[in-house]
């Protein structure tokens, strides 16, 4: 496995769950992840599905409650999922503030002191893990796909708008949609970023789709009995700018479920079916 | 809901799952367990099936691990997830012990001073709880079937062996089939109980078939690379008596299985779909 650390592994459908760390030059600490790699993969090369988490998660809330393995040996997907920042002693932190810091990377690459040295997450998901994943598992990156909850939702869409031509296809449960202009994110931007707000577009779905980024399938999820709806996550402003586009978006108002592993479980086997299609299995 | 305190309910997959506690008389202390209603239970009665919960589980483990929702949505089922012991500042304990005591209840009566107060779970999950459910619930209690994990699998044995007009069916991942005189439980039977071993054998599956106790259906997965197969487990006990008292057992061995959820959740499915084609639906 190379410079693999290999922390856990278990049967699981056919397929095999792992847990492993690395030393991440990006991140500079050493990253934890989870691998799911389904049994087809025993004889063909298989496409890779990245699983974005949200805020206060680790790589192993959705491993634990997402109950994706079952689709995923089902269509021959291998799931990654990624932390959701670098994590450590060496590590700056905020502690107690869950919208900042350890478990709220947000997918960006910070360019102020003293988060820059670690906060990269948006190169480490889009490039060093990536690369480590084609390395050590037997994944066809050729046929790549995203999904995320949340934190994550918001990195799945600006990873995929930024990298179209890496992604086949693109899927959010409750995605933080305008990061910039949320109470609950902006002040991380201006930490991570700096007040130049301009900065702040390139991860910010709703500005990047402004600003000409496309994408043409996007699959989004949202319950309508999620406390973070009108303030945080407010999908019909992604609606809107993906109307003006001419953006394919398909959102799903979903009666009365909540923001947890409860709602992304109950959808997770249609997200990753729908994924299958435009994946080629 | 009556005497019933409700903690937590989220929608998924269509019906909800709960987590409730009570002031249970039996256990002489608070006890929380969780309940998932599938959809179908808002215009008809559902079946019931029981799901006990292995060494240092709580009701959550299976809940968050288990991935029972979707099956039992798909059936029309409602799944009850109760703990494993009584628990709380008045119940007395053997800290640090992870096979006595608190997660570590053997679904017995205890006899001896002082766990005999609070350590009354073979009386709790098939008196008091079911009682509690029939009243709170749409439960049809004629319809009910019983699966357990590990000491949760010696639970549902030996329930259903004792309790056959009670139960359509039984099942088990990994059940404890002989927990007198399996190392990891014969100690924590003695503290319970005392030493006349005559006292444990109505909780122990293997000595009830010998005794004469029957039950139709019982459905076993058990994994070949469960790391307490050799010492705790040993199906091959379960089978012997089966076969000797005309007992029909189905005994599936999951080659490369481990002992964990990541076991449980991939043949879960599987297992509900046999308990729903006993309980009619």
């Amino acid at each position: 496995m190379g410079q693999l650390n290999q922390i856990s592994t278990g049967q699981s459908f056919g397929g095999t769950q792992g847990v492993y760390s690395h030393n991440s030059q990006t991140c500079d600490c050493e990253m934890t992840f989870a691998v799911y790699v389904p049994p087809q993969a025993k004889t063909q090369s298989c496409p890779v599905l990245w699983y974005l988490s949200g805020l206060t998660c680790s790589h192993a809330n959705v491993m634990d409650k997402g109950e994706y393995r079952s689709a995923a040996a089902k269509h021959g997907i291998i799931i990654v999922c990624p932390d959701t920042s670098p994590r450590g002693d060496n590590v700056p932190d905020d502690d107690g503030n869950w919208q900042f810091g350890s478990g709220a990377g947000f997918y960006l690459d910070a360019t102020r002191q003293p988060w820059k040295k670690n906060y990269q997450m948006y190169s480490y998901v889009t490039g060093e893990l990536p690369e480590l994943i084609a390395k050590n598992f037997n994944a066809d990156m050729q046929r790549q796909s995203i999904i995320g909850h949340s934190m994550g939702g918001h990195g799945a869409l600006t990873i995929a708008l930024k990298n179209p031509d890496t992604f086949k296809s693109c899927s959010a449960f409750a995605p933080i949609v305008d990061p910039a202009t949320a109470d609950w994110s902006s002040g991380a931007f201006e930490r991570y970023l700096g007040d130049d707000k301009t900065t702040w577009r390139q991860y910010d779905a709703c500005n990047l789709i402004e600003d000409g980024n496309l994408f043409p399938h996007i699959l989004v999820d949202q319950g309508t009995g999620d406390g973070f709806l009108e303030d945080g996550l407010r999908p019909w402003l992604l609606e809107e700018v993906c109307k003006d586009k001419e953006i394919e978006l398909t959102l799903r108002m979903q009666d009365d479920y909540d923001h947890s592993y409860l709602f992304i479980s109950t959808f997770m086997a249609e997200h990753i079916a729908w994924h299958a299609k435009h994946l080629g299995v």
